[in-house]
């Protein structure tokens, strides 16, 4: 497989692993406190885009991007589930699956740009349940 | 097939139309002249997530995706491809497909994100081919 000495995706889970297998994990970000139903899928081999994939790749990558969307939706009830990959800071390949809220502290915004509002007591008190039982379901939609 | 008279994706085009199949359109935005090699594929039927396509629409979706990727980083040997269905201001099933340059106006930033430069000239200029061939190459492709 790929890896590159440089790459901190290569060298590091990225987050708090929910899942891998050989082509894939998943793991929930942990960065930002304004957005605590944030997982990205992350491919192992160390490729930047995403037409890197070979069509059966994109077509296991993008299931299990949609079943963490979907977990998300049932667990969750956002208002809307953002889906990126982008990775113009660390160009290897990984999607956001990312639940957004009305009252999130960017909504409408995107998580990247500017923040709308302050949520008072946090945004992960808000969630419907505890973040360690979602990650408990999204691993079983996955597996 | 749905369609939402509130929602601007289903009353306009959303865009210079570049090739349309009764699933989908591709569009080339002009909003934003910093970004001028910015595409959208645009679900015809008002869905607004991703997880709301049967399994052989999402597939036929990303493919369609991945050829705009394909045919801009052939064309125009980008930075970076970025990809991303946020929807939270239009929630209409659309994909962003973005050509991003180490030169351009954010990069490294999400292009909702901050700007980094002003690109003296304008973005276009800086461009290998003119972008009505650059729609040419895209609609061949997704033929």
């Amino acid at each position: 497989m790929n890896t590159t000495v440089d790459c901190p995706l290569c060298s590091n889970a990225g987050g708090l692993l929910v899942l891998q297998t050989p082509k894939w994990r998943v793991i929930r970000s942990t960065d930002d406190v304004n957005f605590p139903a944030f997982y990205r899928l992350i491919w192992q081999a160390h490729l930047a885009e995403f037409s890197d994939l070979a069509a059966d790749e994109r077509s296991c990558c993008m299931e299990a991007v949609v079943r963490i969307e979907q977990v998300l939706r049932e667990a969750l009830q956002p208002t809307k589930i953002n889906l990126a990959t982008l990775g113009n800071v660390v160009p290897h390949l990984h999607w956001h699956v990312i639940a957004r809220f009305d009252w999130d502290s960017h909504f409408p915004n995107p998580v990247w740009g500017t923040a709308r509002r302050e949520v008072s007591g946090g945004a992960e008190a808000r969630l419907p349940l505890p973040l360690v039982d979602l990650d408990r379901r999204v691993a079983l939609a996955l597996r």
